[in-house]
């Protein structure tokens, strides 16, 4: 049976999202901020970390499992550095904190640190990078995640997929954003095919038993595969250290399930770097643009993120498609 | 024809590179500091990084394509932020001179930032990020490289190796390193192969016209794979984006080779990031602990940078084998 579709204005989207987070018990400016993050992961064309995951989300606000009512509490440790406990909330309201005492404090000192503590499924993390990028800096984000891939030279799931993100300004253009996680696909892509009924090709992931297999089920509950061997697992364990050990959290393997509704809260961490752009260098972005224009003379080439900007403008003008199913349960 | 081998101390070898360096013009400094470098490397089993580069670096100190009078150029931007200025010397008295100005930034400020422009080879990029975690930080490394990948979805070479270094504190142990390049192996590796007639695996490269290829010096004609396919292509652009545009340097598409002496200098950049290891966590090392422990129940696994140091103790007690050719060139 496939799902029929409707398409949904961006505002639209929103404010369904926005009431139903309302309705199970959220403040008003954690539903606004959660539907916000959601429907642009979805603009953007990410679809496993947008509107997908609200009936998920709603399932642990009824579970206890992430607070509705948290809000994110700030401790200024140095002039440059922020610890931020998330309270058992959502990550999209300590993520924003972030990014806003990052941007005043890039500006004052040229370089700042932000950790979040006790947080959740962080969503695209490529859009709080970007948002620095967009107030002229350089930004880098650590997040650690439920473990899901081995560590190098290991068999059985243990490190987070652990995303790593990173944006800088370009000359009169959207930011260059680069979003990747260690694992060859994100474990959303693979809960959405798993919901969809979807085989995924069999490089993506392992049985619980090691052995490769295309049932999108079977790898949920094995081990995904890192997207580079050894290299990536090794990068993978780099970011547990610094979302995890670092920013005071929990590590992948210690945090429950981003999905279910099950267990005490994930209680992972994010960790954000700002720096001004032209702190070294007035001309930064003329050495980006040098970069971009020697790779755009090879055919076959993209630029980080520009995909992700297309996706938004068509978003914006067209709207948003989804399963008719999503839509109704949101706006019953 | 096997070269014979000769084992010579970790003092003497450092000794022999340090006379040698000063035959061919450089401050004592300086020469002192590039043997020490290049002698570390070796005795941790990085050969490429080692003193198989010394007669390169000659060439280029008479070629002056690096110059071995140079002092490193510090600039303080902020109360958290160094731009050093290599000034067409070795790269080695610049990382020096960042990790003892981060030592004390990251004492006072929690976090801070050095940036190194117009500089050269970095040499084992985990020893600048080791020493800062024996002085109690977190910290990360990217320094960008002669072009030798392609970027994503790209056939020609045009991104660097370049390399990523993190370390961080253990409890009562070496600090964890680790040390990696985007490239499935180094340049300095397949150089090595090369310069010793070996036949090299078909999946580390390939020739000028893009086919894989077992010949060492048709992989330095062409490109280089990267480790794990585009994402780790887009990471290699991450990162000559921060060590190349971000320090004020070239990147590396636009800087001369690192092994011979024709062109102008190389001038590529380094960036270093340190933070205080407990600056959001008193317990910081607990958390790696429990990492470690929880990787090392999985058989086949290890802990970045042990093998390292476990190379590094029986170089000291034992001394490092050379090829004897090599040995007797420095010492005449």
């Amino acid at each position: 049976m496939v799902d029929s579709r409707t398409i949904v204005s961006v505002e639209h989207a929103q404010e369904l999202a926005e009431r139903a987070l309302l309705r199970e018990g959220t403040s008003k400016e954690t539903a606004r901020c959660v539907a916000k993050a959601l429907v642009l992961a979805d603009c953007d064309g990410q679809y496993s970390h947008g509107l997908s995951r609200i009936l998920s989300y709603i399932g642990q606000l009824r579970g206890k499992k992430v607070n509705g009512y948290s809000k994110p509490i700030p401790q200024e440790i140095s002039a440059s550095s922020v610890k931020i406990d998330a309270n058992g909330g959502f990550a999209y309201p300590a993520l924003d904190m972030a990014v806003d005492w990052l941007t005043a404090c890039c500006i004052q000192h040229g370089i700042g640190v932000a950790s979040i503590s006790q947080s959740h499924h962080g969503g695209v993390a490529g859009h709080p990078v970007e948002r620095l990028a967009r107030a002229g800096n350089v930004s880098l984000m650590f997040a650690n995640t439920p473990k899901a891939i081995p560590a190098a030279g290991g068999t059985r799931s243990l490190l987070g997929t652990n995303p790593l993100a990173f944006s800088c300004p370009r000359e009169q253009l959207n930011p260059l954003v680069i979003d990747l996680s260690m694992s060859m696909v994100s474990r959303g892509k693979i809960s959405n095919a798993a919901q969809q009924q979807q085989k995924i090709p069999d490089t993506w992931g392992v049985d619980k038993t090691g052995n490769p297999t295309t049932d999108p089920n079977e790898v949920l509950k094995g081990s995904l595969n890192s997207f580079g061997g050894e290299k990536a697992a090794v990068l993978a364990m780099l970011i547990e250290i610094l979302a995890g050990a670092f920013t005071d959290s929990n590590m992948g393997f210690e945090a429950s399930s981003f999905f279910d509704a099950d267990g005490p809260p994930p209680q992972v961490g994010q960790l954000l770097i700002g720096m001004r752009s032209t702190l070294f260098n007035e001309r930064f972005t003329d050495g980006v643009e040098r970069l971009v224009a020697e790779i755009e003379k090879d055919e076959g080439t993209r630029i980080p993120g520009a995909k992700r900007f297309d996706s938004r403008s068509r978003a914006i003008s067209q709207g948003i498609e989804y399963p008719s199913s999503l839509i109704e349960s949101l706006s019953s």
